[in-house]
């Protein structure tokens, strides 16, 4: 353990802002009782504007994978058709476990940096006669930095496979930028406690159309703890189905309170921020980003490791200072590193690791240039400051 | 929320020692780096002589039910005959969850307040024919308060039912009274963070015999998020598959090391302790134990609430007192109350719940003879550390 408190710069877990730490402190409480009840109403109520629903947050005690299995368990039926639109290991890892109950899944699978493409998704659903009983969408794509354009994503599928379900993960990005999900007519969307939220992992919060509620009627894969209904019946009394992590419980409340009191605006204002001084300041200091500049994740960039670059060398040393990054999963192991920019950041701390990356590879005498990647993250913040100004200020 | 630190005596989530809440206030660490594999190894090597074990111990994200269904899902086939020997609401949960992947599920059903009979499982098991693939056995039943003799059930199956696989709940017992996994022939023990261990929930620990290990490689109950095999390929790297619960694995690390530092022979005999003492104490107010007297249970204790008595207003009245009790569960509601004597109690706090139920019964006029309560339950203390003294006098 790091002497001082390190700049975890990883998708999650994200950093847990002081408040919220001491929450996680608290002593234990009857789950069955008012403090809970109270508790988990405030959780759902505090989750629905992050969604854009209307209908019940359930809070399931999983990682963000168990939320998938919950979205695809409730609402399907083995040998069913699914269409599995995956742009990485996130996407790849949903129609697994589709698979793995028995879904019959056509993978719709983008070149790796690359978002899916309204029109390629609509021809394939179209070519596939459409009668598709699920769709799964990735939003925010963690392995690669790439964030799909869920609504136009979902309108595509509305309108060539009308009847089809459209799951979406959104574990490492609801809470971090806007969501419409009654809007855009996502049926099931899943999110995790220790992205966006600042709080430790151990909670998945599940959001489900009235047409979900109505699948789940008929839907015959197996399920048992991951049962959304039995946790809806629970939900009405103020309970889970099952004990909860009752301490994460109360750190996503307390980051609830956090985002509230900045306003979910400000919250996505900052994300927008940290992301474009990140993915400036990376490319002033010469990393080639790995996702489509289009369709750039708000929450986590993805570089490739130059060849002549000793990452291990570099790693080490940025660790030794503090810096905690991460590295690549899946087929980028070793190729791509990470930094997240969700939960508890802000731009001090953007600048903060865009600057020891430099110094690094500057003592590494790697650098022609110190001081040009923190100039740009500078500018870029600046720049997308300005804008949300200038935007504010229209608004007036 | 109460001024003071309530006497929570609830069978779970049970109370938090303080450095085990300083540890869920810890800042959060790479799931995936060097840190969180040392904690990860010393969690798993810290639970095997609680287990009695020498295979791996997973550490899944999720309640003990849904270690339960972990349970099932690895080891069994849909189609699969099993024997579900229930003696309460959990009993009849794990039974439920194998009827609900596909499992010909035969219960043996107990009435409640009674263990299971190690001649009644042999004879059932030999007029079945013998050739189950699995039998279900909770060893506290924490809904009736009866402990089931495990040693004793787990040599009948072997007797004669051989091949099958013995499943054991140990969700609200492990680390509180002695077990002997590899020795009894026990194929996947399974426990909650939330219990004995003094830990917030959130984390479920299964242990596998490698029988179990070898049913799983042909098992085909579907699976992905509950996959032990995955946690097992994941945990020679130090890692889990999914994102953990990072801060309950921190709780639940210190909980162990003060385990370690009374020693689980004193950890046992403090239970033992509680256990005697809450089951006087609460006889000599009047109640009527809900348990059979031979398999009482050491970590929970329900008893009948009178007729005469209106627990609502008791009830409330123990709340304004910061005393915390269980209701019943299932269809013991409203007819039981329960006492949890598990994870950080002391004598003290059970004398202090003793004393203050006896307090408001003598207040509402419904007692006697004040005084009777805490006094019998002094008493059956000194006893059981008489018991124990006696037995390390004879040891040196």
């Amino acid at each position: 353990m790091s002497r001082f408190e390190p700049n975890l710069r990883i998708p999650g877990p994200t950093a847990l802002p002081p408040s919220v730490r001491e929450a996680g402190s608290r002593q234990m409480i009857n789950h069955r009782g008012p403090e809970f009840a109270a508790l988990l109403g405030r959780i759902g109520d505090g989750m629905k504007p992050y969604f854009g629903t209307h209908g019940d947050v359930a809070i399931l005690t999983c990682a963000g994978t168990g939320g998938l299995e919950a979205a695809v368990v409730n609402t399907l039926s083995p040998g069913d058709r699914v269409l599995g639109i995956s742009i990485g290991a996130f996407g790849d890892r949903f129609a697994g476990i589709a698979e793995a109950y028995g879904a019959q899944v056509e993978r719709m699978t983008a070149e790796w940096g690359w978002a899916a493409e309204p029109n390629e998704v609509r021809e394939r659903l179209a070519a596939g006669g459409g009668d598709y009983r699920a769709v799964l969408v990735t939003h925010n794509e963690t392995s690669t930095g790439v964030m799909n354009p869920v609504a136009d994503l979902a309108a595509a599928i509305r309108e060539t496979a009308p009847d089809a379900l459209i799951l979406v993960d959104t574990v490492s990005s609801l809470g971090a930028v806007p969501f419409e999900m009654d809007a855009w007519g996502c049926d099931v969307v899943v999110t995790g406690s220790q992205k966006a939220w600042m709080a430790a992992p151990g909670l998945a919060m599940v959001a489900a159309s009235d047409r979900a509620w109505a699948a789940m009627e008929t839907a015959t894969m197996p399920r048992y703890y991951l049962d959304l209904r039995r946790h809806r019946a629970q939900l009405a009394k103020g309970e889970t189905p099952w004990t909860p992590a009752v301490a994460v419980a109360f750190q996503v409340d307390e980051g609830l309170r956090l985002m509230a009191e900045e306003t979910p605006a400000g919250v996505f204002a900052r994300h927008e921020v940290c992301a474009a001084a990140t993915q400036a300041g990376l490319e002033a200091l010469g990393f080639r980003l790995f996702a489509d500049p289009n369709h750039r994740s708000k929450t986590v960039t993805a570089a490739w490791i130059p060849d002549e670059l000793d990452w291990k060398v570099v790693n080490g040393e940025l660790k030794r200072r503090d810096l905690v990054l991460a590295g690549g999963q899946g087929k980028l192991a070793g190729k791509v590193f990470r930094v997240g920019h969700l939960g508890m950041v802000r731009l001090e701390d953007i600048l903060g690791a865009i600057g020891t990356i430099e110094e690094v590879l500057a003592e590494q005498g790697r650098l022609a240039q110190p001081g040009a990647g923190v100039a740009a993250a500078e500018r870029a913040a600046i720049e997308v400051e300005g804008g949300h100004q200038a935007a504010a200020a229209v608004l007036r």
